[in-house]
This record gives structure tokens, sequence and C-alpha cells, in this order.
């Protein structure tokens, strides 16, 4: 039992697109990702996604509209809506989501992440 | 589906030890609290609690020692640990629980809030 200083957590790595697990809780991963650019459409079927921004401005692409969050700001996609995350600058957000959720969702890419590092 | 500033929640409200809610995702709550001074010792068996201290300083007390948690430091107690928090001065802070998580846990007493005000 130890705490999680989330800032160094975040100057551990800088790999973009590649979530870390930094705590669990009650069956969900509470993970960090720095992202910048675009990502891909996809779909978690079973599983609401919190995204909180720590640092720069997140949009979160939604068939029925953007959503952008600035620092300290939150917002959870429910399961089964289709997103894309986008960042223009590089912005650090924390992700809350159960264990087993895959960061592509039902797309199956480059960009999927199949073994979360636990920093 | 709209997004929620942490900060903004923060400043809606003034007492202490009486947990926000601000979010649900996956059947688990996120709330927020202002707190200040000792609460009481308290167990959830069947929850492991999530603390995030957004401002100010938040020790937890534990029978086997304190963790003392600065801004953007978390701590996960883990179900069936008794635990204290205290804080000398106000802090702000996140919880990621079960919904049905009782912020006095085992024990009821005048600190206990039977129904959490989704702000």
């Amino acid at each position: 039992m130890s705490k999680t200083n989330i800032i160094e957590k975040f100057e551990s790595f800088a790999e973009h697109w590649s979530p870390r697990l930094i705590a669990e809780c009650n069956g969900q991963h509470v993970r960090i990702a720095k992202v910048q650019g675009e990502f891909i459409w996809h779909t978690h079927e079973d599983a609401d996604e919190l995204f909180m921004v720590v640092k720069g401005h997140l949009t979160i692409r939604l068939r029925a509209g953007d959503v952008t969050l600035n620092e300290n700001e939150l917002f959870v996609v429910p399961r089964g809506v289709e997103h894309m995350p986008v960042a223009e600058q590089e912005c650090w957000i924390m992700l809350f989501e159960p264990a087993d959720t895959l960061n592509t969702g039902d797309q199956r890419s480059e960009r999927t992440v199949t073994k979360i590092e636990r920093i």
C-alpha cells in the first residue's frame, strides 16, 4: 500500500496513445495516457469510459457532436457510444474503466494495446 | 451527456464531509468532498475506496501507519482496511467507489450521509 503521484507517473514515460495502469479499485483501472493527434473511431460495448484531462485539451468526437475537455474536466462516454479522442497538442489524460477494457474497443489496429503496463 | 468541470463543482458547495456525486461509471461513483478536521474510523467491508487530492493535504490514518496525500496524489484503501481521513486545513478530495458505498462504512453516526446529492 503506497500512494501514487499522478504527475510523477506522467513524467515517467513519453509515448503517445500508450495507456499505463496506475491504480486498481473494485475491478476498475485507473489509467493515464499522453495523447496527441487523432486516435481511431471505436466503441466499448460493455464499458463506460471516463476521461479526465490533467493537462492540455482533449476533444472527444462523438457521432452526435464534439466534447472538448480542458484541465480538470471530465466526461463519461457511455457504453456502446462510438467515439474518437483527438488532441491538437500533447494532452495528459486519466481514464477510469473496467480492468478488461481494450483501448481500441471493438477495433483492432496497430493502436491496440493488449498488455497494459503498471507503473 | 455533458462534461463536468471539477473545480466549478467544488465551488458550488461549502459543507465539510458531505460528498457530492459528480459522475457515474460502470456502477462506480465519482464523488467530491471538502474536508477539514478529523473524520471517524470506519471500514468498507466490500469496497475499495480511492482517494485523490485536488487541493490541500489529506492524511489517511491506517492502523498500520499514516499516508499523507498532497495535490495530484492518490491512494486506494483496500476493502476491509480500517481508516480515518484527517485534514488540518480544508482539503478538496475526489473519491471513486461503488455506487452503494456509505461514507462512514460500517459505522453509523451524525456523519453518515445516506443520500448523496448529485451536482
